[in-house]
């Protein structure tokens, strides 16, 4: 019904982080895309065979000491049904090693086409009598703007399987103050207020740990933001982007925990994935690099918020 | 740059109006059920292949006659990458024969991951040098809420590709009002300063019509809104859902449009794929019976607008 199974991983395993995978063919070293090219052409089968043989590597370096991997559908679909064919394998793949897994969708509609996103991304899909999970994933991003209906099916679905959803609040790049930021009559910003529906959806998914299944995003670009909705929705836990390559440190990730040391779960991609060539190790340990910069922002957050 | 393609054939075809493919399994006539899953038996592919004929048998009957479809993603994302499989072969069959395709996916991020989605779905995949159409569709329906961040990397292949967005701004739902409706200082409403931000953006794709390439959504079922913003921003095209089976109808829809009759393409879904139900008629005539409904629909506009 929430967020537990993530929550007694974090602890678990002392991380409050999740690793990104985003992976442009770009960031992907260039003996296994040379592989796959050769295997399937320079194609959309090709570069997608690319990206699930780094997201596999990526993710047996990882799975023992990060909780959770976040695909960003964007770099899925971008390589077409084909792409999404890599992610589908990628969330059953993580899956199969322990890892949480929290789906990038930003995804939003209304009544019985948001009940389809749910099912798909979070649920069940039934064919004709045969139930089967389509993409099952334990956790969706999402976008609010549509109001209850667009929550309401999700909320469902969580309920049942015990899966949770983070929705848009305050994102962490330049821009997000056009709209979010902006007072409302009475002086409330608008991320303020899809703070508040935050809470009111969660409180049909109630979590042990204090924090429902309704989540929040909030970008560590914002440490201000941060704190404070951190002191105004205790129960509220945040999926927190922005940390390193957006620019955002550990330092002003502090608000976003409470005195347990809970309350979010950090992210980073780029960071992670392209370590190897930060590091300017051979490109063949380009997981071992991944595992090193892991273990690296699992300290420098913990050294934050502790 | 804009909607001309689009524009340019509402009025050849003398049809407002956008079949949209959301095809529920239910939705499906029985006999192509039954004869996929004996092929396929009951799984994503057996059910993606249904799909795929239904909506071939859709498109074959419609294409003369309207000008465009919109296939909404998360009816095939709920059966998997052999869904979004179905999903990008149905783009590519609808433009085979004629037909503008908007997917509407209602997809929002930012940076590069804005630019991959944009790349996926309008624009083109470089893969290694060689550039492939991931997706293809003419135009894709986003959410603002994230800002220009959001926006900017779409605009750049719009206006390299001559293709369009629909930002949400009011949508069709009951609850949309719970966040677009509240009033900001000074009054305006967040959906009204949403549109706002259209016109911005759409400065930067201009369009022979006098309408840019940056549209909006607006549901049929608030017509007091569909007035007031085609008022306001007599340069923004409209996408409106919500006409028939949500309750719109077509009185209502006469402020979106121009005195040119021009402004706004209407949505209508499960009334034209399930027309086959209403009538009553036998399910393998189930093309024919969306080919009267889309006629019916389109004299149904035709004579609130003119």
């Amino acid at each position: 019904m929430s967020f537990n199974p993530l929550i007694e991983k974090i602890i678990e395993m002392k991380n409050p982080t999740v690793a990104g995978l985003d992976p442009k063919l770009d960031y992907v070293p260039q003996y296994i895309r040379t592989r796959c090219f050769e295997k399937y052409g320079r194609t959309l089968e090709g570069a997608a065979e690319a990206l699930y043989e780094f997201n596999t590597g990526l993710i047996d370096a990882l799975c023992d000491i990060v909780p959770a991997v976040k695909p960003q559908m964007a770099y899925y679909e971008m390589y077409g049904w084909q792409g999404v064919r890599t992610f589908a394998r990628t969330v059953e793949y993580a899956k199969s090693k322990g890892m949480y897994v929290i789906t990038d969708g930003k995804r939003n509609d209304i009544g019985a086409t948001m009940e389809a996103y749910a099912a798909g991304h979070l649920g069940i899909t039934d064919i004709d009598g045969e139930q089967i999970a389509a993409f099952g994933a334990d956790a969706l991003t999402v976008n609010g703007y549509l109001g209850t209906d667009g929550i309401d099916p999700l909320l469902k679905v969580c309920a049942a399987l015990d899966k949770g959803i983070f929705v848009l609040v305050k994102t962490s790049n330049k821009s997000s103050g056009e709209l979010q930021n902006l007072p409302l009559e009475g002086g409330e910003s608008i991320y303020g207020r899809m703070a508040c529906m935050c809470d009111e959806w969660g409180r049909e998914l109630p979590g042990k740990y204090g924090f429902t299944g309704v989540g929040a995003v909030v970008g560590a670009t914002y440490p201000e933001q941060l704190t404070e909705l951190r002191k105004a929705h205790p129960s509220i836990f945040f999926l927190v982007p922005g940390y390193g390559a957006q620019g955002g440190g550990a330092k002003g990730l502090a608000g976003a925990f409470n005195k347990d040391g809970l309350g979010a779960v950090v992210n980073s991609s780029r960071a992670i994935m392209c370590a190897y060539k930060k590091e300017g190790c051979d490109e063949a340990d380009f997981a071992g690099a991944a595992r090193r910069e892991a273990l690296r922002m699992k300290d420098d957050i913990n050294g934050a918020i502790r």
